[in-house]
């Protein structure tokens, strides 16, 4: 398999770093092929603007996204987007390992979304979810979080954690098409015993050993759904 | 009123733009005191870093949450922080005006909750929803996107669109206390007539003048919970 790891973590010692190197490591020991990004090293540009197009389909009035469109078709991408786009497109499976800031990415890993995951290639007109650019991949959230996992749950004080995270789980990696792989979560980092992280780490080394049979969160169609999007009578 | 009208748009001429200067002159016009951070043409920096602390509660390792808590407490944070945090408590309502992307704010947005959104001062330990240091403000998200509004509900090919931003109406703006306000979605406004953006801007300046009367959100209360977080019997 070729992976892509996405990492953003602003402390090369933290338990979301350890999780970046071990993902490299037991995937490559499996015989994966692995690339990366760690964000923060690469001193990623997280803000989406007019700089990221040499060539502009509309020089006096930005649509990011129409721009990516021209960008992708005509040439004229900013190289750090390039260069993202070719790993992204390379790989069968796209993780992305962060520490949760408020039930989401990193800026600096929002931006790379923003930036990256362009219209016209990853989505656009009427290919998203099941028929979304990147359909075929797999995508895999791996995070830290400061909360405990009874925090978490249908009757619990922040409701369900994949809830809080349907922006990115549903309204982007699904949304552009890939295949969602249950997330692994870290819970409770900052606040727990080195024991208790060599343990949590054991268990991403057997994550990361066995993400071929890892299971998927329920996928979208637009096979209920008609061109406007309006639902199917009887679907 | 004191209002604090975050806006984070790359093109001045937007819709979302429009937005944010007849939110400031509506508001203004009715008496209110109004500030603005508009984080494009401040060039606000959204990366969460070492950079934003001058002195260090712990040099060696960062742990992002307890140097803001540090940085808050003895003093040592960027000066970008500073000026955000003085605008941010001065205010009655805090308004985020953006345009969606991935069904969440642009990154320099979600820098800007990642660095100004203390911990210590806006939550922090057993201090968050209805204990949330931000208590007894408002919130309101005013936000363009292209979809269309029958692609939202409980039977739509997306979902309910609060739902998809549950990670900022709940995750972020209630989690620090704020009682957050129904959002304004200006739906498909990159698809639409001259016309039916002007009907837009008019419904958007009738919300703005009946701002004070506007429903909030449902609100989240600690008091079903013990001092663990774990649900108190019969609540």
């Amino acid at each position: 398999m070729r992976v892509h790891i996405v990492h953003a973590h602003p402390e090369p010692l933290s338990f979301s770093a350890s999780m970046f190197r071990v993902a490299g490591e037991v995937l490559r020991s499996a015989g994966h092929f692995v690339q990366d990004s760690d964000l923060y090293a690469m001193n990623f540009d997280p803000v989406a603007s007019s700089d990221d197009f040499s060539k502009r389909a509309d020089s006096g009035y930005l649509v990011y996204a129409l721009e990516q469109r021209h960008g992708f078709k005509h040439g004229g991408l900013a190289v750090g987007i390039k260069t993202e786009i070719e790993k992204l497109l390379a790989a069968d499976l796209l993780i992305l390992n962060f520490p949760i800031f408020w039930f989401s990415a990193p800026a600096i890993l929002k931006g790379w979304i923003d930036r990256v995951l362009l219209s016209g290639l990853c989505y656009g007109g009427k290919r998203f979810y099941d028929r979304g650019g990147l359909a075929g991949k797999k995508a895999w959230i791996t995070a830290t979080l400061g909360g405990r996992p009874h925090m978490f749950g249908d009757n619990a004080v922040h409701g369900q954690l994949n809830d809080m995270l349907r922006h990115l789980l549903r309204g982007t990696l699904a949304y552009v098409g890939f295949d969602v792989l249950e997330p692994f979560y870290a819970y409770h980092v900052p606040y727990i015993s080195t024991e208790a992280r060599s343990k949590l780490l054991e268990e991403f080394r057997e994550a990361l050993i066995t993400i071929e049979k890892r299971a998927s969160l329920p996928s979208f169609s637009l096979d209920d759904f008609d061109e406007q999007f309006y639902p199917l009578p009887g679907r």
